[in-house]
């Protein structure tokens, strides 16, 4: 699938369980963050490599922020474009922003922003991006894509 | 909090939260297994000490089965009644009822068996449970107690 | 994608999440459950329909039964196929098997059946299912598939 | 448990489940937003009392953001304080610190906001809040609370 003119690492397309739809009908606020989860993967996958450790690598998320626009339901057809807002020694920013199918075209349904952590586990503090993320990302370009 | 006069460890009371109500307004039927979860390691708890590791552990799950009778529903006070039905040398059959006050008196929501299967990691296999989970166990008695 | 040479309703792709794997570092063993509901959808919506109203519909899971064989992985490629054993006036039985690929073949990881009640809300008591429920299980034919 | 001088609704409690535990061995990020959705529940069913239907009452999540300090364990004991920061004609602010028990004394784990929208879902638009909730709100009081 190709939405948006976009690599298809940078557009997520989630599964809209039937168990994330809440007593209010509609996508619980927290499962977004799942969703987002499952965006980073999907956008670092092709960047670092496939057998990428999640565990290992030290990527800890320090900071969420997210705007709902619009609520997500059952039957919904939902895409996640993310980007690289910026890098820096030891964090970097994700951003995302969700949309959704309404009457034929593709409505913003809520914008978010992760701040991601570089982390060394065994020394249990943060540390400097491993070269190999930093080149990854510069390689990828930051900022919000056109589409 | 003592229910149905047994030890408290045999009597989990789960928090029903918000999301573990689906669209169809109830508890969805895989978060039982949750609260069963739940049910076991408080259960287990008292008879293996606090720092028993359950990863390390390996108490693996090796089939459920359950019988849903009456929904849970989001205010409801639920409790879950646990215990062992039977050890092997490798094996065990933890049993539950789960139980809803209804109109001021508990009605059996559901009824549920689970087999825990002793597994030793590094070895990758099956292995014979630990003297003390035996001990433990036979300490504490098999089948559904009365109450 | 075609697997198994069956319809692809009869074979359903889930997704394994981040959040699917818990701290033993396998899918959890509830979040079976919420991958056979998802199952169930993909397998009765040709059968009846992208509008069928999964609430109103009143399918409600009276009984699961699970076998657990191989756990499942982050990175695990996943299908399940569903059938139907048996259709009766008020109840059906739906069955599945879990494979993942192990060193490029299908290895049967779980196996499970749900028993489905046809559960007429308003009046708040079974009813028998709807004739187009009835016709469309029986179009499909009932059985384990052959693959 | 009264924790820290403060009212119990104010000071929540949240059961840590096996399965909020990640495959990196702490709480994932996106569970902490359903604890805060249970601290919400907690935090006003004193003040709109027990039969306050979540769903009808149209107070919807429109902006959350968090800052992760310390990563939650299986074993943690938790607290997290909620308080209204400002409620508007049609919007309310509540924070919320998140606190575990670290060599015997409490450690700020986490922080968060979450903007709440007054929704009037027959309307299908932003409505002003309820007599009630305003009053609710103004007679507890805003801002931090000293502990």
């Amino acid at each position: 699938m190709q939405d948006f003119g976009l690599p298809s690492s940078q557009v997520y397309t989630p599964e809209i369980r039937f168990v994330d739809i809440d007593a209010a009908g509609i996508v619980n606020n927290a499962t977004y963050f799942n969703y987002f989860e499952q965006s980073r993967i999907s956008f670092f996958e092709p960047l670092l490599g496939k057998k990428w450790d999640w565990n290992a690598a030290g990527m800890v998320v320090a900071r969420h922020e997210i705007d709902y626009r619009v609520p997500i339901l059952f039957n919904d057809d939902v895409r996640i474009v993310t980007w690289i807002e910026h890098v820096g020694t030891k964090s970097m920013t994700a951003a995302y922003e969700v949309f959704k199918k309404k009457q034929g075209s593709w409505v913003l349904a809520a914008q978010a922003k992760t701040v991601l952590v570089s982390y060394n586990h065994s020394e249990g503090k943060p540390a400097p991006w491993a070269a190999d993320v930093i080149e990854a990302a510069e390689g990828f370009g930051y900022g919000r894509p056109d589409f």
